[in-house]
């Protein structure tokens, strides 16, 4: 096994590039090595989230932006994309490499689109922080839009999403009640609201509702605030990207596509180009890559610090314990005393 | 503002122990006391996880399930009844608040009944860690069975009714091609399969798919395997708690239930005493219980462990990498050396 050439990666080998994802993916100190020689070339990619409920066709609605926009600039160089579908099926489906064969047939023959599957690995986080350590690789390897395409219907999906630049929420016409609570969740991490599959009647009805919980939701509850202490100092404001995105300036649309014929898509590939001139003719633009580096570096440090722990961890006394907590003769919060 | 009395939690004061979980939430130091005052008590009841699509029904199946426990005891003590509705919403939606206010009008009046419904607060992780804590909490306090009712359709809510003693799986017939991969994933760690609003014509074909997928996985692809070297000590073996489930001696049913009607309800609880039993009868209970014990330590370290090194983090310093970072001039894995 020869080593990866993060030169081979920066000049488009594309197998280079399979090779270093799947280095990150298995953790490996290869994939440390490629991530700090690309690092220096990261900050240009447009990271564009796209999460909605399962059925909402967030794949076609992606393959079709991923088409538009390749072939969109007039005369000028298209842009390389990179589609991240985050999976949230375990290796036991196959469904992320099933998925990505019909992504294949669909988008096949352009050099200029790459997609990548990821199949989450049962650690908890882990998927969020593989994405982040993807889309950074991807940037760094030159693509210019990168597409992260989440089923939004759980914590860890909606946080992978917040790490865009560009959120793009889509639902389909008339879902259930339990839609309902759900999209509210994700409403506010919104950037562009879209309603797919217009062609059916209750298309309209959704649309309107989505917009009476967009302007309910406006200036309302706050959003949680992470990384504090981080976004005082860059940002000089306690507050999350994400948060200064409902400051007057960027009203979120709400668009009608029928993603399957195509219809609606040069409109929502404008908007998510105007979202990203109004990123960054404000401070947003900086203030998010921020906001996402130290997610980054947080999740780098927990990491580090649980691995250096368990290094100098006397294994005996941890079983001796546990093994205590399991006979309920000591809880977990008195546990943490004796081990630390 | 009294303090809270563990022991009027335990004689069953229904605001002492609200209170006791909102403390957990807002993660006081009150909370660590409460829990480590009932932590001796825990350990007797039978955590039930459902888990299912958006528009599955999951709700009205678990209001069902609830009822049906409380009146089926023929002669018997109804056994006391917690559900924990997990909910992915923001606290944006009220959602939550709304779930239990619907949820009250079919169950009031039954005071061995307790409903809390949890909306998640951001950090990643932390909607899993206080599922496990309101659980824990809520054995502590007496209750015999605790139903954890989540969303599946993310990474974090499969991994929360992984914590589950018994795990059921809901799903409506019929559902889209996007459903399949997510029922996928979550297939594996079915112990009881439901397909509700057998009604529908769809439902027996949507019955008979499972039962291929069930039979396609049994035998298949490992669970990625968690706090490895607790399972190793503990229970001699090296899988996860619902590795072994899949050994003989637990086939997996699938039912078809009406839960709206009512209907199929009874056999399904059946199925859960039975799922009980079995657990029981071999060493699964115990190897259960161990593995969320040490997911729940495991927690706690590594909170603990990164507020130690904030406590002793020199701000500065940190901002200095930070903004270094931020600038491309030293990656976040370059950047981690020289801050720990």
């Amino acid at each position: 096994m020869t080593l990866i050439d993060p030169k081979a990666i920066r000049n488009g080998d594309r197998l280079a590039l399979s090779r270093a994802l799947t280095a990150i993916e298995n953790n490996t100190s290869e994939s440390k090595r490629i991530q700090a020689a690309l690092f220096p070339y990261t900050g240009n990619a447009h990271l564009v989230g796209v999460t909605g409920s399962p059925g909402s066709g967030k794949s076609t609605l992606v393959n079709q932006l991923a088409k538009t926009m390749r072939q969109s600039d007039h005369g000028e160089k298209p842009p390389k994309i990179a589609i991240l579908a985050v999976d949230p099926t375990s290796p036991f489906s196959g469904g992320a490499l099933l998925g990505d064969r019909i992504r294949m047939q669909d988008l096949a023959g352009d050099k200029g689109i790459f997609i990548r599957s990821m199949a989450s690995h049962g650690a908890l986080g882990g998927l969020a922080h593989n994405t982040a350590a993807f889309a950074s690789l991807l940037d760094g390897a030159g693509f210019d839009v990168i597409i992260i395409e989440t089923v939004g219907a759980g914590q860890a999906e909606v946080d992978i999403a917040r790490l865009a630049h560009t959120v793009i929420v889509i639902e389909a016409p008339g879902m259930g009640d339990d839609i309902q609570a759900i999209k509210a969740g994700i409403l506010e991490i919104a950037d562009i609201m879209v309603v797919n599959k217009a062609d059916r009647p209750e298309a309209e009805n959704t649309a309107r509702a989505l917009k009476v919980m967009l302007e309910m939701g406006r200036g309302g509850e706050s959003m949680p605030v992470t990384g504090k202490h981080l976004m005082r100092s860059i940002a000089d404001k306690d507050e999350t990207p994400k948060q200064a995105d409902k400051k007057p300036g960027w009203e979120t649309p709400i668009r009608l596509v029928t993603a399957i014929e195509g219809s609606g898509i040069d409109t929502l590939v404008n908007d998510i180009r105007q979202h990203r001139d109004y990123l960054e003719s404000s401070d947003l633009w900086q203030s998010k890559e921020a906001y996402r580096l130290e997610k980054d570096l947080e999740a780098l440090i927990k990491d580090k610090l649980l691995s250096q722990w368990q290094e100098s961890l006397d294994e005996e006394k941890y079983q001796k314990v546990l093994m205590e907590i399991i006979q309920r003769k000591r809880s977990p919060i008195e546990a943490l005393d004796l081990l630390l």
